[in-house]
């Protein structure tokens, strides 16, 4: 039995985790760099170290002072939240090796679901939709156009050893798709030393739809329904639902039963998430990938299903079987989460660091606050802009938007910027209130200047 | 419709009805006395208007400042809250009177359950279980012989002109019966000029158990289950929970039903508690009293029922008929509530005021904190000593007590006294924790130093 764990991580999930283990008895250790002596989880947690400089490759991201302060301070387990260590394969394996329990799946299938081509061959053997495309490499342009002339136009054509947004081009008719080959083969060779290039059907007008899943150590999988992540600036979510506007009973069940198949062709165990291209036009879906750890927007599920995502993470780690079955999971309600940013979205949104002068979140009847700020917390530049998740709960979509707005209302945050004022034009815009959009919401709508948006309250 | 509220009241419940308002786009009025200027409900608001000095007698209290007020600010609604004026039959009346909604029952209504004697004869007519007694006034002893016979030792001796404790004697056998009716009767001719006594049976050791029923302007009256509420200290409630942990689903629908007669007996439209005293020896309940306005306590009923009480206080007064029925109504999972005061418990709830230097509520998934206050506010001194509620819900009693032990543990009021200290002792008291006490709790056990209470956090 777990009985106390370090939470390997800061802010708002630091905070989240160690809320979960008292409420289960279980002890807690923080640790923080020394940028965030003053953080919240450091001051909520039975204990708490430092375990390095501000620079997160030398605290949060330090394993051998996190592994050895585990040691040290006789925690049985390590929870590592999102982000820093929390999808790092070696990490997970350094746990097992000292026989401290990782919070989270085995090293293997991180690794599975971390390499993108390995996560895509995985998922078409266990028959979880991918983009359509050529199966690896493509041989020459005839072979690229059979398939490109099978799949459809547009097609993109990505070189398999790029990335970060390199190497990739876009055809919409085969006289594109030629060129594009060839360039793409060629910039390839030279940037990356190797030409081989494949092709994927390329999905312009789509919304991000995620599965969560969870899975015990006695072969239990089930899911917990969706969260549409559609509102997304530059990649980065912003505000998250459950369910989704856009998904009917039928999509739904399919979706799920697909993440369930994903998380089983990994042996998956723990809490997951599928994340899906959902195809507007042809109400079709795809796998994207899989999160291997707890996401930043899991409260909405946990708003609509009742269940406490956290806790279950500990549960299944501690190797007990799911107290729940698929048909036992009902979902009641909607869900909204807005992440309120250290940014100005009047400058860009750009990150704002400095001391909250004043900090007073909303409260009341279904208005849930994620945050680990607090009046008179420095916010250290360093690390992510996120400083708190707001999350409202009623019984329809439109009735959780208002409740949204008022909650957005009555949110002080003072000294700094805050993103604040954008989530409260969001919730006023009509196109975001009708619900049909696509992940391009942001570039096709000057949201804070647009004329359309009244501001109620 | 109703397009602008004018709420009557301070404090949180005054925020509470605020945030229902902007949920429905409606807006609002708030009022203030000159200590209350720097008051939340005053900032959350869309216009605020000071109505008098601080005695509330002056200002919250001050019929005639507040409906000028009301009709001034183009207000066609009042929501009075609890305590002031909710309860106030003429003021019912005057806004009637104008053409101003008062958003709760009729003035008849809250005349008929604001007389303990009318109330206790309507219930008797309308078939809702009373605590047996005499019909009235006694002829002479040897009818109060009779009927204590009947009823059974040890039995309560009440003037029907007593009151606030005055003219109350228990007997426990036939001949303490004989003289306390003399006595009583005696103390009565001198004390009011009335001799009349009446008898009832004396219930010691029963827990207070309330049903909220809600009733709109087209006949329909639905009961939204129980709260628990025996934990009181001086009659002040401080803890409430749904569901009780002393009922079974039988005594439940039954109650349920009673609650529904009672209201249906005095015409009843709006929110309303039906208080009963729950017999632990004899598993009976009976009427103990209405309380004809929204309770402090009911955001428990809304985390069970996912109901928003003050919602439909506002539509039900807007002439709406309800929208669902009594088989409509589930309730899911367990919730507890705490007041804090600003008292200090260790020196006899001694009231604190001051300024708040610091204020951080706690947060994270099933808390829900409903509060005025704020890091800097002044707490004037002359009003109720109740300064947030905290409510926890969960799945569970066991676990709903979890986690308001963690967010006791992380809510922050620092530079007064509050009594979050015993709300932490209570949540670890083994009997509150098993459930099986009466009323009598805070004089049984001395739950500050109690040595059997271990902290846990």
């Amino acid at each position: 039995m777990i009985q106390k764990v370090l939470v390997a991580n800061r802010g708002e999930i630091a905070v989240r985790v160690i809320r979960a283990c008292k409420e289960l008895d279980i002890e807690t250790v923080a640790i923080y760099s020394e940028a965030d002596k003053d953080s919240l989880h450091v001051q909520l947690a039975d204990e708490a170290y430092c375990v390095g400089p501000t620079l997160s490759k030398e605290s949060y991201l330090n394993k051998t002072n996190i592994m050895s302060l585990a040691k040290l301070t006789n925690s049985d387990a390590i929870h590592p939240g999102y982000g820093f260590l929390s999808e790092n394969a070696d990490f997970a394996e350094m746990c097992e090796a000292v026989n401290v329990t990782f919070i989270g799946p085995s090293a293997d299938s991180i690794s599975k679901m971390g390499t993108k081509d390995v996560a895509r061959e995985t998922m078409r053997k266990a028959n979880v939709p991918i983009v359509p495309g050529s199966e690896g490499i493509i041989k020459d342009v005839d072979e690229g156009k059979k398939i490109a002339e099978e799949i459809g136009y547009p097609v993109i054509i990505k070189a398999t050893a790029g990335g970060g947004g390199k190497g990739i081009r876009v055809a919409r008719d085969e006289e594109e798709l030629v060129k594009g080959i060839r360039l793409t083969q060629n910039e390839a060779e030279t940037a990356f030393g190797n030409p081989g290039v494949y092709l994927e059907k390329f999905i312009e007008d789509f919304r991000h739809v995620e599965i969560q899943v969870l899975a015990d150590k006695h072969g239990n999988t089930v899911h917990l329904g969706e969260r549409d992540c559609t509102i997304q600036r530059r990649l980065q979510k912003l505000i998250e639902e459950t369910p989704s506007p856009a998904i009917d009973e039928e999509t739904r069940a399919k979706m799920g039963q697909a993440a369930v198949q994903a998380a089983e062709a990994v042996d998956y165990v723990g809490a997951g998430t599928i994340e899906f291209i959902y195809d507007r036009k042809q109400s079709n879906f795809y796998f994207m990938e899989m999160n291997t750890r707890i996401q930043v927007e899991h409260p909405v599920t946990e708003m609509v299903t009742g269940v406490d995502l956290i806790k279950q993470q500990i549960k299944v780690a501690n190797g007990e079987p799911l107290s729940f079955k698929q048909e036992d999971i009902k979902f009641e309600g909607w869900a909204i989460e807005c992440r309120i940013n250290a940014e100005d979205p009047f400058r860009n949104f750009m990150p704002s660091a400095g001391k909250v002068e004043m900090y007073l979140p909303p409260g009341g009847l279904g208005v849930r606050v994620d945050s680990a700020a607090y009046t008179g917390w420095n916010i250290p530049p360093y690390y992510d802009s996120m400083i708190a998740k707001l999350i409202t709960y009623d019984q329809t979509r439109e009735e959780a938007i208002k409740r949204m707005n008022r909650a957005l209302d009555e949110f002080v945050i003072e000294g700094i910027f805050s993103t604040i004022p954008f989530h409260k034009r969001m919730m006023n815009h009509p196109v975001f209130i009708q619900g049909e959009f696509n992940t391009k919401f942001l570039e096709e709508y000057d949201v804070l200047t647009d004329d359309s948006v009244e501001e109620v309250n």
